[in-house]
């Protein structure tokens, strides 16, 4: 999916939600765990229930690789799933990948030719040759790790370096030499929305993928006002808060309630 | 495994050689391609040549994950097999994972529990909370990548803070206030060799896992000459030096006779 199909779904939707399928066997709902392949049956309610609020999905692929085969293919199905009834989303395979650059290769073989996802989520520690690897896929995308929502952020995404710019700022300036900002974005959490206009002030055009809005703290509306670009520019991703809002057997229904919620303060927000 | 465990086995083989499994479909001989799980017919053909001559296993899911399911499937097997036949060897899932902390929970369900593999590789970009959820598996270790030994680790690794630092060494001083030596190694790539007596300053006592001998050029003697402790403290990795020697019939004589050599000159290069 190129940018300007992403945004067209953004428009028509009036919603930059992305919602976080970070399924755990031990937090659905327990009528599920009778069904053959409870974490595709619940995926498959939850997009159902969400796709007309959201533009985007993110399954984690942690959640998936802790069931060993069956997640994987719980996860395989998910992807197609949406691919075949929902084209006009987005999909984000969360996986926080990036190794030498044989390695990265086999990673992008594996999420954007076998899993067949939009974008993959990629950490930059290894550098240039780690990342570059995943470019170069029509219309696929990275999104590179520069200022993640969790409390570990502070360890050393800011480190500043001899002329005072923090780590996660030599990591999006260095990076924009890589990829344009039609196959880049950069993870950017919404527990740190202070830091958003610095943000756009290095990178005034790359869509962000913003974690953390929710049970994690941060605020939509913060990170809207900062972050928004002229066409978004924004994926706001909310896991826990949507996908576990009930645990009953009203789990989609309150799933959508949730998501629709987002989206209605979300059209509100949008700037177009 | 423990510390002493993995010293004792070094002691009784006289070597500190990891091989890497990093088993491409595109890179076995043609005739196991028609056999029905290639993937771990090649492994455990490489396992059963190589075991008297290493003593740890190190296969990079990258390899297994870009075949899908039947990928993951393979490497279960691969470990079981080692785990069964070779229950001295370590096993190393070279995964590169971080993440927030409760996602950090699931990959380490997901390698120690589900795999059951002896340590698994992390990046830091995302700080504590994304490497301690791999801490406090009895006998499991957490390796952090310090000093990795590809190109771009001179993008981000390298860059110096304000009391001249560099990140590498941010990262192993900060790490080591999260856990003993008895629980984290680091990845310190043998291309970086020079940079050795500096690591073994900050971290004289903590194993370093260190790929980047052979192929990628780093000297194994320079290597365990700076980085050797009194009980060795190095797991030097061969991928594909060792697993595609030969893409004939005889690849499995040929590999262990790359690791023979590797082995007769770690014996010759160990201090005890």
């Amino acid at each position: 999916m190129n940018r300007k199909q992403l945004t067209d779904n953004i428009r028509a939707k009036r919603s930059y939600l992305c919602v976080g399928l970070d399924t755990d066997i031990k937090k659905i709902p327990q009528h599920l765990l009778e069904l053959e392949d409870p974490i595709f049956e619940f995926n498959k309610a939850i997009i159902d229930a969400t796709a007309p609020y959201c533009v985007a999905y993110k399954p984690n692929l942690a959640f998936y690789e802790s069931l060993g085969v069956a997640g994987w293919i719980a996860l395989e199905k998910t992807v197609k799933y949406i691919k075949a009834n929902y084209p006009d989303q987005f999909v984000i395979a969360d996986a926080k990948r990036g190794d030498i650059g044989n390695t990265s290769k086999m990673y992008a073989r594996a999420l954007f030719e076998e899993l067949d996802v939009d974008a993959v989520t990629v950490a930059p520690y290894m550098g240039e040759d780690s990342v570059t690897p995943f470019l170069g896929y029509e219309g696929k995308w990275v999104i590179l790790l520069a200022l993640t929502s969790n409390k570990g952020s502070l360890d050393f995404q800011h480190i500043k370096d001899e002329s005072g710019q923090p780590l996660f700022e030599s990591v999006m300036k260095k990076s924009q030499q890589w990829a344009s900002s039609d196959e880049m974005m950069y993870v950017c959490g919404a527990t740190q929305a202070d830091m958003f206009d610095e943000i756009r002030r290095i990178s005034p055009n790359h869509f962000l993928l913003v974690p953390g809005v929710g049970a994690q703290g941060g605020s939509l509306e913060e990170v809207s006002k900062r972050g928004m670009t002229e066409d978004c520019g924004l994926l706001v991703n909310s896991s826990h808060g949507i996908i576990y809002a009930s645990t009953g057997t009203d789990f989609a229904e309150r799933a959508a309630e949730e998501a629709r919620k987002l989206r209605d303060q979300m059209s509100e927000l949008l700037n177009f």
